[in-house]
């Protein structure tokens, strides 16, 4: 008997319901701006914190009792009854993806053949229960961190044979991220960086990414897999530093490498933060530079330093983050993942449930406030307007690179040119998404 | 007379001197590695904050009394009392490089014809002051962020118009640079980023700010500047973010717009702490990159979250610095610009003294550690050794574009890769550091 | 005419209100839990903000265009235009109360004989204008941070003199506040710390803050002044560290000095975020100590490390701030205090109007949010139940002092005690917030 | 044969020693301020980081192989082997002391008294284990964080039976500490605090620390305890705030529960930092509040919002840290305890060595730049000089409370007061200590 037994499964109430284990905003098949909430949301269940963390910390052991003895050896046996437990909640959730990491689902392994044959194990039964609940995968990756071996990173590492250990199991998991029908295949380079400059060569540590890299395009295209190769930035924890700090410094890699046009990102709201961003900072730019791939869903602690990765609960925060996202074009193989992790003292397993609906809710009414203020347009209006200048005239000519240094200072001075400040309505704008909300 | 009459001319005394107004270990002429001291640190006293700050903050009023009157209205009468009593101190101080902004020095305008007519007069006397004293020009640049006419940004403002001033006013301070013999110019994009992204369009003003930055390349070629273009990063202060945030995203805009051949960064200690950076990753980043230019030396605050720019004081921070900066050739035409001031209770005349001698005295030690570090070689062969791996057999093959994700991957199964953990010896390294300082 | 004579008064509109200079949630007469929204919020505009502040940064020079002139020589005539606009300004807007510093309202004075003579002056013409507008002084405080002589702070400062003038200009603005039927005195100790520890003696600056204290408690009564007597806390800036760093320190504080039950805190948003906390922890705190007493209502940049003092605008944010004030029983003498400025972008006189109207109505929007919650009840019950085995039997006896730690140690054994974790339902409990908003 | 067999005793050898393995600084014996080096500093290994955790991360397992396998179950003979390997370590640095919590040295329990019978058995080991190697026990002190039991704090749980357990624990190890000569005895509060502040009464938490504390304090006496109690500040982490939050939050905590003569503070670095002050700053408060414990002596890393534990490697950094040590008369019961951890990547033996080696000697070479500060004079003498107002006159009688607001104010009309700006010399001082260094 599945451990979600005793909870029936969530459906939408709407706003009066005072039942906490219903959706008050989230109305799957609701149509906003031409698709479904499903659609527009594309969201995921993450199995790593959900169902493979013991709900441990630094400073002290899990406290989570399940069935499948989380932090414990993983035995086949435990690694099924972990699979049935995650379909299980995925479908009483109604979550149309999920996304996972190799070690996150198959049974413990010790040498490079084993790892082969228990990940092929899970895989064959994930693909029954795919095909069983019609639940798809938003995403696959390889964890190249928690190991030993990964210590001093993957395909950074300063020994080759662990960057061949990095490419079996990314091999591995692009393939089968592939026969699911996984919409987009992400690397997190964890320890892709130093705990210590003294001991490190940041050029030969790029050049190896840069390598490894390119040789995961290749392999993608090799095999035919249709779905995105995103990097997931993040600035530092468990290293010091970590090389795709941001989407701008990813941004400048793939540059580097010439994979601007096959990479994007996958942005984590709480890697943002610590980078010294917010979110939609992370998106926006992301959408100017052409690389937006998809949503790691979270929120840090603004008091902690470190990856909180708690649920979302914010809709004035998550509202411009919406806003941008849809003005973008909204997700084409991406998706909000809840990467995402209930605390510590949330035992019980309704409080999974309470996490991802209240998550999903506030992702549900952020979306209706930005629809609300893409179908307004004033907001749209607003900003064209301000950068109306370049679009005619002398700015014009300079965009379109028609004009030297020499010749714009001459254009200055034969206009005397007296421009002053033009108010940047910050406080009106920000009413405006309030009035959203 | 001159406002530091008083002040005698600062000499190298050594380490047993008691003396607070001596250099203990900057000994202008001592050849290290080759070098001089001199040859090396390359130091500039900035004009800004040492003649031009008043000694205000933001909760209050300047505190600081001096006959030029900063902070007042500048007429040509204070600016030439600023401009004797600067080159009186940089010639006490030994300075072999100063650094300014066109409105440091010059007298008040309020028009494109007046600015140009005070700049003109203000360099005129300067070139005569650096005949007279010897001192060097490092870098000029031009201020395009404390008129209100920059509130919005310089060349990424909404209005061509601003953009069009700034493109007149870069152009009078690349010149005017060239004309003073200075051997880079720099940009700082204070403004050049936003206060809310909700009124803002980052892809226009990231393609506005590409074709300011081709401008101004263009332009030091057409007039045989032979000096560097440095672009100066900064996170964010006084804007909520600044898209020149640090090297690693500077390297992401310059290939962007086809730069990154003609233009290098200096970097600015104080503004790689803010953008969450250490100091020295952003000098080994640089010359990974290949865009190492020049360096704003101060430090900031470990407490406080914004540019406090005070005078570095710390050698075994400063040791890593310099070794990466040495390990990277040393300055070509790049050097430490002391980007510092003096606390705002640091009123007296003498206490500029004290702050430039304890800076330079600093970057002295600083020198002689990471030379002996060179000279060791201990340091540099355990890196390399480290990364030896990469340098023949598969490692090598890889690196060198020869092998697939799927042949690596054959590899490591091949052979049964069993990689361990092996020490990175961080704590053995830092003891080295300490070794030398 | 007035500044603001384009801009009618603002109403209450509703929800459905396009109008972006109505209120669409503060209804002032509107009844909750038993009070008007206007007796709730209390809410007051600040001064010097709104019409002392030029709209300059540390990098920027202003870039306001007020009839007043702020960041000018304040003459007796700007004065008056300034008070006579600020009036308006409160008016137009139905604001209940203001606040303001001795400096943001009067004349310039260069001695203590000019400094009480300006200020009878403008406190005589306030005067007038309260009785004329029936708009009431939140507080009062006087500005010992801006001029040059509080450097090194006011009643911390090295030199009695120094202490003295604070003496002073405390005396003459707790009377003035008294005059004016203000309903609290505030104490900001913006200097009232250090820029570096090396020249600093902490306990003799802590003992001269604890006397300054103590003398301004005895004259509150010698004069008969019945409102509170507050310290708003900051952890820094502009000083590297500020004594009253946070409420839990400023209690710590009081108790030293025996000034627990005569001073209370004035908690600002910004300041408390700052300090490492967040906002509705100083609150929660500040009632358990027993010490709570007013609100500066604004936000910080979550990017920015530095008081950037926005307009409060997250409902989602100020929901548990509502509530943990109204759990406290509400404002006494209290209230919110809008201490918070627009950009230095936003010119314009309406945006003045937009910040304020967004700030009420967001307060407004958390009111009734957190006036659900209490009515609810749900939250409060939760709580309870959760410490509920301290009210019984052993925990009862633990809390009433009548065990020692063997006893308990010796019941433990005896029982053998197994406890396990109980979920503490974060998640559920955060979408109870949602529910509310 | 022990874990460090191949590593020899390591030996004071002077700076021109090469050897990696020995003491440039320390030496033991040299008499400084007229006390030997051993006796100022104190300093003790700890069990924790150095022998039971593994080298795992967050996102990564443990890399330290080590014949009592840190991280798994601790039989008996596990822990025998630990404690043989920790002595044996402890002699070879020779260590003066070391500290450790119960679970720590313990083989594992599973109830009350399991736990009673496993602490006994150990500490019936340990106490030979000193009387053979002269090594001593800096403090003892009980794990109550890592326990699922403690997810909610201990004293401050809502369980009052999680209470009995801590005080069961903690009379276990003060018992201990008090038997095998402990100088301290500290407490920790990781989880007094909390994870969310919606579960959560300050009021009742506060209390019950209250309670818990006092009953210690208590407890000491009646057993004879002659060591001091200590409670050692973090501000979070793993929560997300605790109610220790620094030292001068500390203060009001002892202050409200008139504890401040019983109880000081254990200060750490990193825990200093990361509250967001400096680590000389909580030493200077805690010296003139009266509660000067004893060190952790660690560092984090400026660019990491965690508690990183790193050990102390700069010099510059120390040395005021080691100046207002001496300057507060020196350690009586407390000493530098080195709560620090090797990096994961540094998994040999000797890189346990290495990172003592250094810390150790950054401490030496500390001590005699701050000893030498403190025979020169000069700093004292500065600040001694700074506030010498204060000591006669006017300053005299407003400190001995002879003059009221209304005096000291009238003082400053009679006088006409005009107190400028006195410089505070900040850069001067810091080039006195750089001087020493």
């Amino acid at each position: 008997m599945s451990y979600f037994a005793n909870i029936p499964p969530v459906a939408f109430e709407g706003t009066q319901s005072n039942n906490p284990l219903a959706y008050r905003y989230y109305d799957a098949d609701r149509r906003v701006l031409g698709k479904t909430m499903r659609e527009h949301l594309r969201w995921a269940v993450c199995y790593w914190h959900t169902f493979a963390w013991p709900g441990n910390d630094i400073f002290g052991a899990g406290t989570f009792e399940r069935p499948w003895k989380p932090g414990q050896p993983v035995t086949s046996e435990f690694a099924q009854i972990k699979l049935d437990a995650a379909f299980d909640f995925f479908s009483k959730l109604g979550a149309p993806f999920y996304c996972f990491h190799d070690v996150d689902a198959m049974a413990d392994h010790d040498n490079l053949a084993s790892y082969t044959k228990e990940l092929d194990a899970i895989v064959d039964k994930m693909e029954g229960k795919i095909a069983e609940t019609g639940v798809s995968l938003l995403w696959g990756t390889a964890n190249l961190f928690s190991h030993p071996r990964y210590a001093a990173g993957a395909a950074t590492n300063p020994d080759p044979d662990v960057f061949a250990w990095a490419a079996h199991q990314v091999r591995s998991m692009i393939e089968a991220t592939h026969r699911l029908g996984g919409e987009n295949y992400v690397l997190w380079g964890g320890r892709e960086g130093y705990d210590t400059l003294l001991n490190t060569n940041i050029g030969q540590e790029l050049d190896q990414l840069g390598r490894f890299m390119s040789m995961v395009v290749e392999h993608k295209h090799k095999i035919g897999f249709k779905g995105s190769i995103l990097i997931e930035p993040k600035p530092h924890e468990p290293t010091k530093h970590q090389y795709d700090r941001d989407t701008a410094t990813v941004y400048g890699f793939l540059k580097r490498y010439g994979l601007e046009n096959e990479v994007q990102v996958n942005i984590e709201a709480n890697h943002a933060t610590l980078a010294g961003n917010s979110f939609e900072h992370e998106i926006a730019t992301a959408n100017a530079l052409g690389i937006m791939g998809s949503i790691d869903i979270n929120r840090g602690d603004p008091q902690n330093g470190w990856d909180t990765d708690q649920f979302p609960n914010n809709v004035s925060d998550l509202t411009p983050v919406m806003y941008y996202i849809l003005q973008g074009g909204g997700f084409r193989t991406g998706g909000f993942n809840f990467d995402a992790k209930i605390r510590r003292q949330s035992v019980d397993a309704e409080d999974l449930f309470h996490a991802h609906i209240g998550g999903v809710d506030v992702l549900a009414r952020a979306l209706l406030a930005a629809a609300s203020l893409i179908e307004d347009g004033t907001f749209d209006e607003f900003v064209t307007m301000r950068y109306s200048g370049w679009q005619t005239g002398f700015g014009r000519k300079v965009m379109a690179g028609e004009m030297t240094l020499e010749q714009v200072a001459d254009h200055a001075i034969e206009k005397n040119l007296m421009p002053g400040p033009v108010s940047g309505r910050q406080e009106y704008l920000e009413n405006l998404i309030n009035r959203a909300t």
